[in-house]
């Protein structure tokens, strides 16, 4: 493909060397990372780490920041660019010209196992030893990979793809153009016991799960169904690998959750928030619109719209790194302190009251 | 159902309104979360947080705790009421009156692959794709759900419960009254390498895991068989999802974990001991019986009964909550200990010895 | 089989009590752990902690260290021995002579579902319901257990195992001398989304995960392939269960994490690296050759080789052991300092500048 045409492509406001030299208007035969790309391929530059491999790399083109040093260097050395103000963006949109990810054809496995009561729309995709239970209804292009296991009364929205070997329990409300990944388990019963004398009581939980459209779930993501009332990821919501969301949560719009995120019962997270990996939230603690918390953060209180959070327990993230940066001296801090004690006994006929 | 019948079978010691007036018994179609609760459902309060939700919900009748301002104030209101010292465990019965799980009827799924030498009882359930090895044994009433995979020996104890998608690898022991739920991994080899000149050489891990009656395994929870001996969860033990127990390990009775908590080799969990979510323990630790670690907690090493540790490395919680509240604090403690320093040296003709 | 044959075939230098008494080579009938161990069975020590077991075991034979009062406590107890410097290898290797995990028999079970464009090696084992796509290869002896999907153009290679239910996605090489245990998921698309005004864009993932020979994945475990170039797990690593693997890591060879670890996208793991339960590391961050990082470690920079690095954000192990002790100790230390503050303003008359 012409870069000419992948320039046309993307969607993006974007300058590009064809606009200086309409003839050097490179075969690109795919894409590939700037540190490994070799002559036919186009990468892309972010960031400072990244700018240093204009100078390396063996892309036949670039997508550029809006950089005119960067611009020049590439040219200089007959790299074909295109400059934008958000590479990534661009170059993900370059990616999908070149790759679209497996997907079987229509059409229903002889082997999967179909309740008679479910039904599906147009163009479904069911794939080998698929098992779908009664009262299931699924939307239209549907796709849905081998060995997977719905229970009753699960609905799944237009284009939903569940990957092979996920699991779909009882009345799990999917929406349209989500992503399930393999091993996930959505809608199973909450993990509801109740303390007595004779051990712990299980709480039936006779809720459901809501996911909205456009979500993503990541590999064995784990979200679980609540005693009454919903568990609901909210539109557009992408979570990463080995999540767990608890009964009862409430995830916003827009949220992303980097992988073995964990949030215990109730918790409610606003639109937009950001929690990276590893990241736990106690029971019923609210999440404001466009928080972040950083890796591992403990946070067991609410956390406020827009607030960035680091730490166990969490703290606003200036407090944090402050704080941390003083912890590793607390040894030489703690001997300071005993020095000038001793320091203030000697000067002092008596210690201190 | 009429909220006298419930208050009848919750088999709980309760006050109810209908002492006071008899004929006000609502029929009640179903439970709700208190803040969602419509006319003719019964909902709960429980807790300081939610008791100002008795003035707002929608609820016919509620379960209150041995509070009369609450119960006034229902009766005020028109709500119908139980009252009783566990409300949470009225709910969980009540909800039990009107939900029950899904569970397929008896049978085995002409689709089922099961080994000639393997033996079942009376009423089991075995769905569609599931295989089962040589010489698995199946109890009364266990009911297996679609796809669930069976390794050789294993032996499933009456009325327990296998989600789909879940592995029971060879010679485990599961007894009964358990379920285990989607994607959880029982009886994997444990991780058992040690250390050559050649590389990692594989310690065989010739044990088996014992599943006690009454426990609870969540979703993509792994828990691996040791090198030799066995590794144990005790009678009534509930665990979350994406846990890990590690080869080898020896969780008591009625314990409870929640998520993503993670054990390594040889711990040793006593009876009614509590993890929140996260918590990690090292090879070989001892927790003793009820004793509770807070979320994200790390230990190292044993725990005495009764102990609550918090942090990373544990520590008993009131040092830890202490010592939390102070670091946040560190830069200004730390400024302030420069400045006394340099007023004590002003103050004095010469620095600190 | 006798101890002395044990001897013979665990192919490590060791000295045995046969030296001194030829006549007395115990029968010996299984493995057994050094407090459970009965009469017949070979149990082994290593380490204080366990020392203390010879005088109670009831083993008739023990693999010892090159401790010669624990040799003459055990010959004196009537325990036949074999001792030698490293005795969990020792044992790990009397093990494999007395137990082998389970492995079905070669043979294609019928109910596997397989394009007719995939191909295979000889004596390959492929159990029920096992799905295989368009241009998958395996090696020679690969065993695949029940339930597992395997997406096109996969490789497999020589003597592989795959766990039931586990999932290797689209393109992913395996090479020879794998183990990849149930639920693991191989190649899945990794995390990659773009922030734009509508909502995060997806980035398609081109690449694909490249595991070489010798490689232990653990239950539930991900490794997600990249927008572009490979993801790769090096020779001879092992992998425990629940670990992330995000999209575009390169973790070298003979590395070993336990359980819970968790890495995002772009990490560079040296070879020979140690990764203690619950470990993250950031973004693009990368580790040296021989580094350990203790459990619950959060690593967001560069490690050099052989560091050893511990706590949150992750520090040299001996700053954070140092800093840690002081931390429990800070509520006294505040008041410390706030009692000098007090003594110094008495002192002078002023308060410090």
């Amino acid at each position: 493909m012409k870069l000419s045409t992948i320039a046309e492509n993307i969607r993006i406001a974007a300058a590009t060397s064809l606009e200086a030299n309409p003839s050097h208007d490179p075969d690109i035969a795919g894409v590939a990372a700037v540190d490994e790309a070799v002559a036919g391929t186009l990468s892309y530059i972010e960031g400072d780490k990244f700018a240093q491999f204009v100078a390396t790399t063996g892309a036949s083109a670039l997508i550029l920041p809006q950089n005119e040093a960067l611009q020049a260097q590439a040219t200089e050395r007959g790299i074909a660019w295109i400059s934008t103000a958000d590479p990534r963006l661009a170059f993900a949109r370059a990616i999908a010209l070149f790759y679209q990810p497996y997907r079987p054809a229509p059409g229903i496995h002889p082997s999967a196992v179909i309740d008679p009561s479910a039904t599906y729309g147009e163009n479904v995709s069911i794939g080998a030893n698929v098992v779908i239970s009664a009262g299931v209804h699924l939307g239209n292009d549907v796709c849905i990979h081998p060995n997977v296991v719905i229970y009753p009364g699960v609905r799944v929205g237009d284009r939903t793809v569940l990957h092979a070997n996920c699991t779909i329990q009882e009345r799990s409300q999917i929406g349209a153009d989500c992503t399930i990944h393999s091993g996930a388990v959505i809608g199973a019963e909450g993990f509801g016991f109740v303390p007595t004398a004779e051990g712990w009581e299980k709480m039936e939980q006779s809720g459901y799960v809501v996911i909205e459209d456009g979500v993503r779930i990541g590999g064995n993501t784990c979200i679980d169904r609540p005693a009454v009332g919903v568990t609901r990821i909210g539109r557009g919501t992408k979570l990463d690998n080995l999540i767990q969301i608890a009964h009862g949560c409430q995830v916003g719009e827009a949220v992303v959750m980097a992988s073995q995120v964990g949030m215990a019962g109730g918790v409610k997270v606003g639109n937009r928030v950001i929690l990276a990996g590893q990241v736990g939230i106690a029971n019923q603690a609210t999440i404001g619109d466009g928080a972040i918390a950083t890796a591992k953060a403990g946070i067991h209180n609410d956390i406020e719209p827009g607030e960035i959070v680091t730490g166990i327990p969490a703290l606003p993230h200036k407090v944090f790194l402050k704080a941390s940066a003083i912890y590793r001296r607390l040894p030489e801090m703690y001997k300071s302190l005993q020095k000038l004690q001793r320091a203030f006994e000697a000067a002092n006929s008596k210690p201190p009251q």
